[in-house]
């Protein structure tokens, strides 16, 4: 047992029970734009209700909630935006990460936590046997609309770990692709790569756009449907496959690793993006706290070790699997060569 | 502005996000009866799981989530509960808080938040006028059936601070008595006290048991009814507030002490028991958050200052006002006298 806390302290309890409320004062403050209302000067409640066309009483009481969250700092009743919150949560900054609370706490997201305790006690996300693992679940729709831009880093990340042969043309194959950032990164490293992306038909809309945006033009095309099911193609100099694995058991992973080896010319790579805890599962946080979001939405995943996706790997029939983190990301990447 | 951090850091932004994880994990672990599964040794998820009656996956992420938030260790694949989580959240403690978790997260208490960008752009609660305000709101039954035990350390406090002239018949009159934690443990102060409960009439159920819990027999009476509306009666030695005011505004406030103080005896007491911040309304934080409560379940209730408190007892005739930390809990006395 740990040294007792003298007198014994309920304040874990209650801050923890508590908690959701801090999901509601940071949602609420995004949806109302109050960290685009400061103009890079302190405010006062008054003037922030103004500029957000509300009541003061409410604005007053969430800009000292925020402000005890640790998003704002407040002096002589004046609250000014940490340099984090001004760099990720002013519509104004080319970092915004705003548009990502819509899917994090989208339905099949953020509603299934509701039954966390029957998924625990039934083995399985409540309201489906699936949970967004489920066939065209519309949270990916949001997913590829507001995620994109969390994942630059990761994907940039990545890309600097695999060469593409500038001399040929070769063949980037983004499972599960959504917004496109990673195979688009990747793909824009070399002028004779060719992108292939996977996903549900309707997600693919969206990495179409991003892919002529990105001017990847006829170097771009799909594959519609299942990963697990759908044919690959064959012949990629890279498979990629971020944020994918943690939604499936290690037996199906594996199965998949199997069929994406198949699919990859012989020395060719897959790269695996995730949340990769160390052996003890519960550090560093940032990833070890995603087991707990596979545990709520999907009826079988998990934030995966090294060791496990070594495993994985090598029952697949990979070779050299090599673990990177993605710093200052939160994500690692995971190699393995065909 | 604060200084930069380098490089920027999202992390502030996805553990608030994700925030209500935290809620759901641990309301799980009370729910499946996780915290009183250890027997006083440290147990594996496997071990664990059995116990729980529960498939393995879940306890075992249930219990690396709890680990990072701080309710357990984890060495060498097993888990130990704090000295806190063993306090409070084994059922066999005698001081477990594990049933307050059916009222704080209880609707009308916790689901409205889910509407609190709406709530503060209104300027009301969004399903209803008045909230938990509203009269006969059924979350109190669950306050009074589950709180009482949580409000032994205020109540102590609280009556600490008031004398009973053990000498003569005395009257002490409890607003929202609930569990009537706080009247009872007064009134237990002198064998002549009598002490007169004030709720609704499904909530004085639960008074009434436990005032003859408590061995108060005939020494207990009840008011039925709107604090605001209803007749206090008069001569009293002392009208006890706990945790009322805070659902309402200032003048609404205000003027409930006038009638409160037209209850009293002169030279009477008036205790109020709640949530006060500091001036600045960002400090001690324990205090300092319950506004955000108030924010998302009243129309129109704050944590208010001594200062503010200090001004309404002013203004309803009150002298003497006074600022009584309840150390070690999270609440404070302020003692007016008629």
């Amino acid at each position: 047992m740990s040294a007792p806390s003298s007198p014994p302290n309920p304040t874990l309890f209650f801050e923890t029970i508590n908690a959701y409320q801090r999901t509601a004062a940071l949602k609420a403050a995004v949806d109302l734009g109050l960290f685009s209302a400061f103009s890079g000067a302190p405010a006062s409640a008054d003037e922030l209700a103004a500029r957000c066309q509300c009541p003061v009483r409410g604005i007053r009481i969430l800009c000292d909630s925020l402000t005890l969250f640790g998003f704002l700092t407040k002096e002589d009743s004046k609250y000014t935006p940490t340099s984090d919150t001004a760099f990720f949560l002013d519509k104004n900054s080319p970092a915004y990460l705003g548009n990502a609370v819509k899917f994090l706490t989208a339905p099949g997201i953020k509603d299934v936590f509701e039954g966390l305790t029957s998924t625990i006690k039934n083995g399985k996300v409540h309201d489906s046997e699936k949970g967004t693992t489920a066939p065209d679940h519309p949270v990916w729709m949001d997913f590829a609309r507001t995620m994109g831009p969390m994942m630059f880093g990761p994907a940039q990340g990545a890309a600097a770990l695999v060469e593409l042969d500038t001399t040929r043309d070769t063949k980037v194959l983004d499972i599960s692709a959504s917004h496109g950032t990673f195979g688009i990164t990747l793909a824009q490293k070399s002028p004779r790569a060719h992108l292939v992306a996977l996903d549900w038909e309707a997600v693919l809309t969206v990495t179409e756009e991003n892919a002529k945006a990105a001017g990847l033009g006829d170097r771009f095309s799909k594959i519609i449907g299942d990963a697990f099911t759908v044919d690959l193609g064959s012949d990629y100099d890279v498979v990629l496959v971020p944020n994918f694995l943690h939604h499936f058991n290690i037996a199906d992973c594996t199965r998949f690793l199997k069929k994406v080896k198949a699919a990859l010319r012989p020395g060719g790579k897959v790269v695996i993006v995730e949340f990769v805890p160390n052996d003890d599962r519960i550090s560093p946080p940032s990833s070890a706290t995603f087991s707990l979001v596979m545990l709520g939405t999907t009826p079988e995943g998990d934030a995966y070790t090294f060791a496990e996706y070594q495993k994985m790997l090598g029952d697949a029939g990979f070779k050299d699997a090599a673990l990177h983190p993605l710093a200052p990301t939160a994500q690692s990447a995971v190699i393995g060569v065909a």
